[in-house]
């Protein structure tokens, strides 16, 4: 027997990427930035008084709204602080979703997203990213939640924020846009916020920010959207300690612009050298890039990688068999990853 | 028009505790531990690799769930780590209830019981923990899931192992006791998960250990429950420095005693101090005491207190109208309280 709902017992988990253990290990699986956080961030967290892990944390995370406001130009009322980009995610399933309020989205995606839409018992609409018409299908989904991953993971395309703008238009529900890699993007949708009282933007601070290990993402949108997302929330859901690293981390633009612009500078590079491999590698606008494998099965050349103890990210997913996502690492990271590539392929 | 469920629009949200600023504040609302923690979560903060900020956590938190399994003489897969013990009370509503499985707890009791039942629009029993026959109907009220909070909060009375061991065994759903303050009582339920497989601990690092500020608490349970909790849980629901932080308290056990003994010494003192003034307090099991005030209104001292920058915490709840629930502070603090309101009792 169980004790859990028939919809829990039937989900199967989130599978999280590996976490290899080791110092001559590469880490190229699970999206991480190959840059250590901003010097500020160690210098904030080393500065934390005791008293603040004896109390509990500001429920809103003040110091960060703050910061943010400042750098992104809104307000800190739009602005949600939230324990990971992934805990947004489930306060919008669980703030719109239901048995009979559908969520939507164009797949092949994030693919945390059915497993929250299953947690919360909802229909779920999966639509393909391949369609040209894929917008257009959506926008006559008209499901409670339309989630769109932009750029989008695993493929690291980019719709145009004109494109959402319009769509968002036709939604009667909300439109969520994914941006946890937008830092290494040419453009973001921030500007639809403004326009849509139903448009909520997803931020990270784990990519672009180097701190996937404290947990702190935000949204953005409007004030009454932001007041009924916080009722959902855990009462404090973001820690001191985080709140202080993510604070001191969106306060260093110089630095994070520094560190984006070597990643997208060798995301060319390696798109450029993986495709003289023989790979078919599709412009990227993340910090990753999705590599079809055409000469020898992709998960044959992840297995033969991780005997090298070089990590890339598989997933036994329908119209991604064929595919590697392969995070942006240092030159050096990536040259060890390139010359295995050639061993692996030359041994075939 | 609304773009939220109708039951979150009905939702009020659960209101955390003031966190008044400044250091001639006496805060004694949110139940924090007086003492800081211990100095080895200092140390183990401040020498934290920048290279953990950068990465993922372990999903599971894994050397929290080793350091806390040898503490505790339970297998570490005994164990949940999760973003506060709020946290698993939101994993546990989301894993048990729905519309047609009901949540069942004696009240008055932790108020965010409640807003969670809304949120995920489950129907909710409420009993009364006055009732002496409370435990017997709960188990008539066969609900998917039942909550006891052990020692209770606000009341904090103790319900004694045996008879919660006897309510599990009757129960055909789930037993989750809300150990939150077990670290301040005379003993806990940590037997009865061996012999139940319904019931789950939650046990808080807030309290016993000082760190409300990071965020962790910890479900415990057999294998099989724990496993499908997981499949709830946020993918990387609680952060590499809180976990580092908590596997350091947990770790210093001696510190933890003396803090603990500490409170437990001042709560006695309190108690008296305050039954010489007039107030009706019962003994607790916790580290707060709930206060009725007979001489002048609960709201009013609450108010005046407030003024002289002395914060208890006050609900306008149905049975707790005349009373205030106040934190065990250092004796420093308390003999301010207590001048406080010698004073305001004087004056009325």
């Amino acid at each position: 027997m169980t004790y859990f709902l028939d919809n829990v017992e039937r989900t199967a988990g989130y599978e999280p990427g590996f976490q290899p253990q080791g110092s001559d290990v590469i880490k190229l699986n699970t999206n991480e930035n190959p840059y250590p956080p901003s010097p500020q961030v160690l210098e904030a967290i080393r500065n934390l008084p005791a008293e603040r892990l004896r109390k509990y944390p500001p429920p809103l995370g003040d110091g960060f709204r703050t910061a943010a406001s400042q750098v992104l130009g809104v307000a800190s009322d739009w602005i949600l602080c939230t324990n990971g980009g992934d805990e947004l995610l489930s306060i919008c399933i669980r703030a719109f979703c239901d048995t009979s309020h559908p969520v939507a989205y164009p797949n092949p995606t994030y693919s945390l997203y059915p497993v929250l839409a299953r947690l919360q018992n909802c229909p779920v609409t999966e639509l393909s990213f391949d369609d040209p018409k894929v917008l257009d299908q959506l926008a006559k989904t008209q499901a409670a939640l339309t989630i769109v991953c932009n750029p989008n993971a695993p493929t690291g395309q980019l719709i145009a924020a004109e494109k959402l703008g319009k769509l968002a238009g036709k939604l009667k529900g909300v439109l969520l846009i994914d941006e946890a890699y937008v830092d290494f993007s040419a453009a973001s949708c921030l500007p639809l916020v403004t326009e849509h009282d139903n448009v909520i933007l997803l931020r990270s601070m784990s990519k672009g920010y180097s701190l996937a290990g404290i947990r702190f993402g935000f949204g953005i949108a409007q004030p009454a959207m932001i007041d009924g997302l916080l009722k959902v929330k855990d009462s404090y859901n973001v820690d001191a300690m985080a709140i202080e690293a993510a604070t001191a981390a969106i306060r260093d633009q110089p630095y994070h612009r520094v560190c984006v612009d070597k990643v997208k500078t060798e995301r060319t590079r390696l798109t450029d050298e993986l495709r003289k491999l023989g790979f078919e590698v599709a412009d990227s606008e993340s910090n990753f890039v999705l590599a079809r494998s055409v000469k020898m099965p992709a998960k044959d050349i992840y297995r033969a990688l991780a005997d090298r103890n070089i990590f890339v990210r598989y997933f036994a997913l329908p119209g991604l068999e064929d595919k590697m996502r392969i995070s942006i690492g240092t030159p050096e990271q990536d040259n060890r990853l390139l010359e295995a590539l050639r061993a692996i392929l030359a041994a075939k």
